[in-house]
């Protein structure tokens, strides 16, 4: 379903890559690998059954979580938009005064529900949201605010689960073989895209086709290998930074999404690509500067739509030329936008930045679940080619230790 | 006003400092370097008056402009929050129909005024939104729409010059001496941010106190200067990728102002630092760990405010304390969130990232006009310090000399 390509074909070493993706499929938190196939239609249903009830009974759903526990699910829904009556909206993924009260001020009087995503329970942003909204339900529903609490956590340890087991809130699994950034299509991702009134079966559908492509294809002719590959060699020949690229802004929290999962996969063992992101033609006049003369140790990886999505508009003719614009009257804004990217890759490549094009279909909620799963696999593929455990996070815990010293925790 | 703090301070060249400062006041884009002592009251005035126009006659005011026509002022809005009952929206900035749909979704029946903000009038992307939002305004308000439209432009030549004059529509002035990326404290920025209620004289008096530092202290002294010669000291050093991060995520914006301004300012000759952006404590679980642990060629400048801002919560204690967060009780959340910081550059410091701090006093309007001068200064030294132009921006034409190429214009 994904398409990649790039001026240079890299070559494959096969055996090699096939060892990997063995590895991938057999390490201990290599759940993601054959989800796509292995998703449990019953819960998938538990899922849409409690998206139904919080449609039904909130203006909105405040999602609580951080880093991977809130990325993937507020990429797709930013890339596809709320369809349905219920506005998803988050809040303990900083420690900001203000962002909570924005929050608070959103809500206002509205019937809403929570969604506290934590494997733990104690990671100290969403705790502390979850207490200060648990105290809004409480005073909004008294004791049928348990009812509106949706727990996303361990299947049977951690203070979350405790919680929830004691409270009786309606309770999912996050799945002991997956890490918080390879979780969009477990019920980490799910409950919010699904209370958000997209249509998850097409969701799964999507990754189902792009993990199929495994078995249907050779090796070297998968997309996801040869972006890795192309990143490899890339990064051999001194280009140490990822710039992901796209011509539509509802994509910026996809790319945002992409950042977590390519940083903190590769980011260690003083290596890695530096993941950054742009939203064009926005930042072809901010970043674009750069990008075309800045220093060459800078690639770029353009994810784009074969069909651009459905509205679009006719620029109108008018009878006074003044602003020079009617060379296009008649023309459709997406051709215009579409020029504008071919034009980018032209300028770009003929400006010393080597670019990849990562092709989905067309602008669906199936092309996002390929999208998804095109860029785990090529992720954890990447991070084993440099040498580095793709599923590992050392290095968040160090701010953590250094923050809890301070705020008096006990034991540190 | 604006304090730079690092680890190391660096030797100022101060003969050279003098020599750099005084070619960038003395060139012919360097109209913004005593700006703030110069600013025309009467078109303050002006301004002011527009602004209160616009409040009481639309619900949206729609700013139409892409690059540095609408990174400056959307910065002030987004960090502050409109407090009027005008709320300011953008258009004209991609070339996605699905962004379009939006400002067309959002406004929908309601009361709203145009400004376009264009140097030339024919930029793509902003000629084609405005294009689309005047026959709005004529279908809505028909011989009364040339009323609600405020053309930011050229003093006297150019397409839009030429269109406002004849349609007789409010027209503000872009000066010739001043570069889009440098503009926030003319009429470009000044307009949009009075419209969202913003008081745009406290604005230009934290910008004021900056300026007059360069008189009262001594060259050395000057925050803008160390923060510069500091920048440079690391690039030369190999640390070629700068991350500016801050603990309000309201700042998101004001960082992608940053962005272009050194970006575009230092990005050319295949030189320049490359600048990435990170909120926190958000990203510490997604891009850092990379930060933590990744390539060594990073330095990140902290933005903060000595005062938090004004709102605040209190951490609530709880009777059981599954979530064991009881400890904090008590806590204000500005307090949490200044021990993170703390936190992350003593973790980011061990980890091999040199860390600059600069801190605003607080976060109010006047410390936003000080950080825009600031950087603006330190922006247009750094690239004198590469020995580059601070002011053109040579690499942007090359994408559009090829979609023009595409689009069939005439003459490419």
């Amino acid at each position: 379903m994904i398409r990649f390509e790039s001026e240079q074909p890299v070559a494959v070493n096969v055996a090699t890559i096939e060892e990997l993706l063995s590895e991938i499929r057999n390490d201990k938190m290599g759940g993601w690998y054959d989800l796509p196939k292995k998703i449990d239609s019953a819960e998938v249903e538990k899922i849409k059954s409690a998206a139904e009830k919080i449609q039904l009974d909130s203006e909105y759903l405040v999602c609580v979580g951080i880093g991977g526990s809130y990325l993937g699910h507020k990429a797709v829904i930013d890339a596809l938009g709320g369809s349905g009556e219920t506005k998803v909206f988050y809040a303990g993924n900083s420690l900001s005064a203000r962002e909570l009260k924005k929050v608070f001020d959103e809500i206002g009087d509205a019937d809403f529900s929570v969604n506290i995503i934590s494997k733990s329970g104690t990671t100290t942003e969403p705790a502390i949201a979850f207490r200060f909204l648990k105290e809004k339900l409480k005073q909004k529903y008294d004791d049928k605010a348990s009812e509106r609490i949706y727990v996303t956590t361990d299947a049977a340890r951690g203070a979350l689960y405790g919680e929830a087991t004691q409270e009786k809130y309606t309770r999912f699994v996050i799945p002991d073989n997956i890490g918080g950034r390879y979780s969009v299509l477990t019920p980490v991702g799910l409950l919010p895209i699904a209370a958000a009134g997209i249509d998850i079966d097409r969701l799964i559908a999507g990754a189902f086709i792009e993990h199929r492509e495994i078995k249907e294809k050779h090796v070297s002719d998968l997309a996801a290998v040869k972006y890795a590959c192309s990143r490899a060699k890339l990064l051999k020949d001194g280009f140490d930074v990822e710039v992901l690229a796209s011509f539509e802004p509802s994509m910026n929290t996809f790319e945002e999404w992409w950042k977590q999962l390519f940083g903190e996969s590769e980011g260690k063992q003083n290596q890695g690509i530096f993941p950054a992101a742009t939203v064009y033609t926005t930042d072809l006049h901010s970043l674009g500067q750069y990008l075309q003369e800045g220093r060459r140790n800078i690639f770029e990886t353009m994810l784009s739509f074969a069909k651009p999505p459905e509205v679009d508009f006719e620029i109108p003719e008018l009878k006074q030329d003044l602003d020079q614009l009617n060379y296009l009257a008649g023309k459709k804004l997406s051709f215009v936008n579409e020029q504008a990217r071919l034009a980018t890759i032209e300028a770009h490549r003929a400006g010393g930045i080597p670019v990849f094009e990562v092709i989905a279909p067309d602008y669906s909620v199936e092309s996002l679940g390929a999208l998804i799963y095109f860029f785990e696999l090529a992720c954890a593929l990447s991070a084993k080619l440099a040498g580095v455990n793709p599923f590992d996070q050392p290095g968040v815990e160090a701010y953590k230790t250094a923050m809890f010293h301070l705020l008096g925790k006990a034991g540190f």
